[in-house]
């Protein structure tokens, strides 16, 4: 990577003060580069390079930084040169960054922005965190509907200074309600005297900005679009999602699912780990630790009903560690399997029994695998001194009644994991929910039946 | 959901062969809303309304089915009927479903094809899957970079009739290296007696085609692309990648990373999960199975080796599931922030120290409130008959133990877990390859040490 190579040198040239050739260095690269490489200084040095490189230099890499270092470098820099820097940010990475700094900061900055963006970051900022709202940026270009094709270009060429984002436009009525979208390429491609109306797709998709952004991705994602216009209830045009910012709520959406699976709540995505505080991350884990906590205890409840097989044949409790993780596994796999599957609408809460019927056939192979390795082992190493319960039990035996505990646990655990999800998309949950850690819990109990239960029953203790 | 409202209405027209009634219903909609609503049906009666709305719309609605619908219907297709389909689709995607269908059923469709077709299909099947390669399409426009930007915009009105793609064209000179990208709108607002050459950006990001696709998807992701130009070694412009595209390797890529995480190897993401095979299923999972089935026993091992502290004091193995279950979670959840805040690079391998910093001081607060429970559980049921091993030990000591050996766990495995990502990072590895499961079978063993000599220093038996 760029960054780990350039750093250290750059980070030399810093100490010996050397800014000529740091412009040098620099001069040819990208703003997105530069940013790269500040990613491997510290926030002090970036703010003395992006001192070197001059204002307006200094603001494009500024928008390039991730956020997390964006957040660094604020906590350094008075409100005024903040302020100058947060103006050129992006409508909707501006609201991101003083959602995340210091309450006192944003208020100071606020004080000093132009109105129109005061209004601006306040119009966006009152979007709550995972509505399509909260990604929109109030920079598109929307006409009215009535306006030729050749007057559409003349008002591009003047609005259009930032083009980089313009491939769709929008038309609008009188009352800036939506009423059609346009591809720039229809737009050249078009007679110049015709109005927007007669050239536009009257039906474009649009999402409310109180929705889910979720609902945004997924329209994204299935009507390949470039850019989404989001309305008001009023479907009054407010804002516009463009298709980088879609790759960004994927990225959040799958931190989501992936902590949601691990059995954490809330999420620290909005703010980087490193500046969520340590009362927050608690906060997000130690709800469902206590829960699953107190579920464990079920299991130590199965084992004590059981107390009197396990005093019995001690052998027992030495391969219980191992069933349970086992089961805790298999279950863990096809519920990954299945929530993915469901994510991406390879199957669908219909195709139930066909899932459950392939994940049936999967688990039974894995448990006669598993179940052969438990027997195998136990009659290789069993050792002679914890077979004498009652003389007629030998290692065959035990071999036999942990081996096929272990088989059906394999396909008991996968079949919970594959249900649980599916039946969580059935009520139209989340499959997500059915937390992986909940689900080897789970198992962990039924594992626990299932094995003594076994062993009762093949060896007759 | 819009398919599963109007799915059971399109499916008793179908039985009651009322075609009209059923061209009537589908008249006004989208295709990709027709494709949604066609996925509640079953494939006999999705291709019975295809054959219904006509073969140039069907060819629509076809290419708008997700891929996994897409190999159910060509099961039932024969050869002519399925390559007029699959010569509509886009280059990308039909080599992707000839990628899944039966290799007998692709090479007769191959050789009824065009050549044209012929070529771009082979061409485009010979890259991996998980490469850029196999991701492009090879429509896209590429014009030389001594043409005039009125020539160009010539060029793309003959060429362009699949306006919905164009948003970049791309400079080559005569060998066809890439040169320059231009966007439509720079186009269309540049002078039109210039070339293309004084109006590009003449250093624009590309990727190789043997790179992973996930290099694109991060080049994507960190310059706001909306369009990647496919080079092969020698620079040749060999295809495009669209934004759209890098839509869905976000989501391929992310349940590579989940199933990963939850210790499956390949993946079944090539192919849909229904029409994986059942020994595919098993071989993506039973390796990790059996290698976390032997780690298992060393836990049993552990267990063995405090034999008698466990005979004497039975009351112990009663809460060895919540002490194991417990590490377990929580070493998932720190697991999973990690692996997910580097791969957002919100953290970097150098910021270690303060991540184990972080998540001790969290593990900390966790490990005090779970202890806490622990020990009032232990105090509130504990019962009398299992405290009498010496006289001395009072359910006090016992909840003490017990309390103080589940915090210890969870402080270990919180830090455990957070460590192997980053160890693994350090190294230059995906750190999701610490896939959950083997961490939970990892502080298994750990949790039984750290239990039983905790009870043993405490209680001392």
């Amino acid at each position: 990577m760029l960054d780990q190579l350039l750093a250290p040198d750059l980070a030399n040239l810093l100490e010996e003060g050397k800014s000529d050739d740091i412009l040098d260095f620099l001069r040819d690269l990208h703003p997105t580069a530069i940013a790269e490489i500040l990613t491997g200084l510290d926030p002090a040095e970036t703010l003395e390079v992006m001192r070197i490189l001059g204002e307006a230099r200094a603001a494009d890499v500024f928008r390039e930084l991730p956020i997390a270092y964006q957040i660094d470098a604020s906590d350094l820099l008075d409100t005024t040169d903040l302020a100058r820097l947060v103006e050129s940010l992006d409508p909707d990475d501006r609201v991101d960054l003083l959602k995340a700094i210091p309450r006192e900061k944003f208020e100071a900055l606020l004080r000093i922005l132009a109105k129109k963006e005061r209004d601006d970051i306040k119009r966006l900022a009152q979007f709550e965190e995972g509505t399509a709202g909260s990604v929109m940026t109030s920079e598109y270009i929307a006409l009215n509907q009535d306006l030729t094709v050749k007057d559409s270009i003349e008002r591009i060429r003047l609005e259009g200074a930032e083009a980089h984002s313009i491939f769709m436009i929008f038309a609008i009525d009188e009352a800036r309600k939506l009423k059609g979208a346009i591809h720039l390429a229809d737009l050249i491609l078009a007679n110049p005297e015709k109005k927007l109306s007669e050239i536009m797709d009257a039906r474009p998709q649009s999402v409310n900005a109180l929705n889910d952004r979720e609902q945004a991705a997924y329209l994204f994602s299935r009507y390949d679009l470039v850019a989404l216009p989001v309305v008001d209830a009023d479907d009054v045009l407010i804002g516009l999602i463009t298709h980088d910012d879609i790759i960004d709520v994927l990225e959040l959406e799958q931190t989501e699912d992936m902590e949601r699976f691990m059995a954490i709540t809330g999420s620290h995505e909005n703010i980087p780990y490193l500046h969520t505080t340590i009362w927050s991350h608690f906060r997000n884990r130690v709800g469902w630790l206590v829960i699953l906590a107190l579920l464990g205890l079920v299991s130590g409840a199965v084992m004590q009903s059981f107390e009197q097989t396990l005093a019995n044949l001690m052998i027992l409790a030495f391969y219980m560690p191992m069933l349970t993780s086992t089961g805790g596994n298999t279950g863990s796999q096809s519920a990954a399997v299945i929530v993915r599957s469901l994510a991406l609408k390879e199957i669908q809460t219909k195709d139930g029994f066909r899932v459950l019927w392939k994940e049936l056939r999967v688990a039974l192979l894995l448990g006669i695998v598993l179940g052969a390795l438990a027997f195998a082992r136990v009659l290789l190493t069993a050792s002679a001194s914890h077979m004498q319960v009652s003389g007629a039990i030998t290692a065959l035996d035990i071999g036999l009644a942990i081996g096929i505990a272990l088989a059906i646990q394999v396909v008991a655990s996968t079949i919970i994991g594959a249900a649980l999800p599916l039946g969580a998309a059935l009520l139209g949950a989340d499959p997500a929910l059915i937390a992986s850690p909940a689900l080897t819990t789970i198992v962990d109990i039924t594992g626990l039946l299932i094995y003594f239960t076994t062993a009762r029953m093949i060896l007759r203790i």
